[in-house]
């Protein structure tokens, strides 16, 4: 890795600035706190990164009061398992609450209880996510379990505060996003090196794997494709034993990290050779980019944006939408985010918000192909964060 | 690599045989049928196996009925976003119901209540996960509106039925698992030419995580570990730059995966020089394993295993248990399963539970020290899935 890699996790102003939007939002809302358990969340508002999250047994908790009246001094309290002690006490979080978890009978109910009694006691709201692209990682028993013990607490679903600060980075989150998209595409280029006739595709994925890692990638936690005769059929399974043959074409789509930042694009090979209707299905794709690329401004909407694409896709001949369900969406701390690029979807854009442009089609006989990049909205063209894929099919 | 690996997948005969034992739950427990929509679980029944799931954007559901009376031929029923379809129907599985997801206003809610409509017309009950180490994986609100759209319907918690089918592993499962603890015990041999002084800890990380790829893991989601002079502070920490140097305790916690399946342990190794202190921490930790080696039979309790692992600590002047809460698990599709090796858990080991036993103790200022080895309970002493770790502290 030759790239200077921006400085690990974040000032403290950072989190100050999440905080003061979201008590904005939550005076507006008419929200108490919320109540949030998930990584990208809990990360969010605390800088709280493990890679333990991947063991389900213990839930985390962090809860950000509306202000400081009365409850302490308006900063986020983490209600934690005694394991994570060492890590939160490393962020700017002071208010950590800890128990000796797992303890299935109370794994934190107890401690919430007190942290939310005083809402309870007047009447008042916390937010939970209980919105699109959400889950609920506590036991959901154990959720019941904490209604029941704050009858007077009412529990909203505070998605939409959580999904509008989000969805719009920080010029720090930004900074870590091209990094890896740097890194992902720098692979990519590693192409030739990586991929030949006669590979088994199982071995493309480990190549490629170890390539994001050598140029600096901390993990690859998702990479999905597939290879056969003139196209693939499915874009989301794991790889086989099959080697790649002459007139294949090969997709390899990777959500690499940095930091804790995802990268999210796809990149398509023809192995040997490439048949006609894999090139203009290549071509249509790459030409939808460019008016995604036209179209993404401050001020559309996500539907806008899918339009345009779509637009260009039936230009080209092509009867878009497939299966996907959209042609993109937002990026970050999750390899999908908040918004999508859909019909259903009138998110306006802003600037700063970090997108996916990812526009597929069907041709042949049941083949697909996607193509994907990663950009900013700014004033303007988008500021793109991968090396965009090369204008025609590139053979191997 | 050059050890044979197992096939991937399992035979349909597998998938068969998990479906009576839970149909035979389940009407023990008086259930209609169970509605999955967790990765393990839906892989467990269906063999639906991709990366996907990391994009928190789509539900994917799975049914299993109790039995085939008029509602199909029993088996499991797959309620997926249309971009599975593909793999999905790779699987055993006949009856796949499939919608254009995203689709926020209606993400699969349709299908579910159609599918469950019978059952709830007849004042049925089926189970969802709401215990412990569980997670509900849709938005809380779409649940609560299936749920007010099937009055008639009860949702039970079945947790206790998935948790006692997923802990007794077959001979394919633990197969998988032995490889995976293979491929990492042959990582950790290569200690010597991974390791070295002066090498940021990323680095290290990163060196291991190429070599579990190199040596045939398919991915490495789990890596955490520490280092510093005469012991680590915390085991969950991602890694930082900090060069390492004489006189550091290095760790590094692992869970690699092979076809969907875990290994977790972990390594001690000495750089340069070890302290008294962290010797003799790393032997009473080798002596307690030992004890649960020797305890761990079919028949006593994971309590049990737990008392036993915890006197040796106490024998060689430990004061356990520390913060980490207990003293192993399960281990299989997911890095840490049920049971724990705790004081509150009553589970009775069988033959072919696999499991974790990962003593802990702190010593001097805070510092703190994990051991953790694989095993399959059998009759007699267990099977060592994981290249036992040397007898003393290894000096790098």
């Amino acid at each position: 890795m030759t790239r200077g890699a921006p400085e690990r996790g974040f000032p403290t102003a950072e989190y100050e600035a999440r905080l003061t939007r979201a008590q904005q939002h939550m005076h507006r809302a008419g929200l108490d706190g919320l109540l949030l358990m998930t990584e990208p969340e809990v990360r969010y508002f605390s800088g709280f990164h493990t890679a333990f999250w991947q063991s389900p047994t213990r839930p985390w908790f962090l809860f950000v009061p509306k202000d400081g009246d009365g409850d302490g001094d308006g900063k986020p309290v983490a209600v934690i398992p005694e394991i994570g002690l060492a890590v939160m006490e490393r962020t700017w979080i002071d208010d950590i609450r800890t128990w000796p978890a797992p303890r299935p009978d109370d794994d934190g109910l107890t401690l919430l209880a007190d942290l939310l009694q005083p809402i309870a006691a007047r009447g008042g709201s916390v937010g939970l996510l209980k919105g699109h692209e959400t889950l609920t990682r506590m036991p959901l028993g154990d959720l019941e379990r904490l209604q029941n013990s704050l009858p007077g607490l009412q529990f909203k679903d505070c998605t939409e505060i959580i999904r509008s600060l989000r969805m719009v980075k920080s010029s720090l989150e930004i900074d870590k996003i091209a990094h890896i998209c740097g890194i992902a595409s720098e692979s990519f280029a590693e192409a030739p090196a990586l991929f030949h006739q006669g590979q088994p595709l199982i071995e493309s994925f480990r190549a490629f794997r170890m390539a994001c890692l050598r140029n600096g990638a901390d993990d690859v936690p998702y990479l999905v494709g597939g290879a056969d005769q003139g196209g693939y059929r499915d874009i989301i399974s794991p790889p086989s034993a099959r080697p790649l043959e002459n007139g294949d074409i090969l997709m390899l789509d990777t959500g690499a990290v940095f930091d804790g930042y995802f990268c999210d694009f796809d990149r398509n090979f023809a192995i040997g050779s490439a048949s006609d209707d894999a090139r203009r299905a290549y071509d249509a794709l790459h030409k939808a980019v460019d008016a995604g690329l036209e179209a993404a401004r401050p001020g559309i909407t996500c539907s806008d944006l899918f339009r345009a694409m779509q637009k260009a896709l039936g230009d080209a001949g092509y009867d878009a939408i497939g299966d996907v369900g959209r042609f993109g969406h937002g990026l970050g701390m999750q390899l999908t985010e908040w918004p999508s690029h859909a019909a259903f979807d009138e998110t306006v854009l802003e600037e700063n918000m970090v997108l996916t442009l990812e526009p597929s089609l069907t041709y042949g006989d049941g083949l697909t192909m996607v193509h994907e990049e990663n950009i900013v909205v700014q004033d303007g063209t988008p500021r793109l964060l991968t090396t965009r894929a090369p204008d025609h099919l590139p053979v191997l």
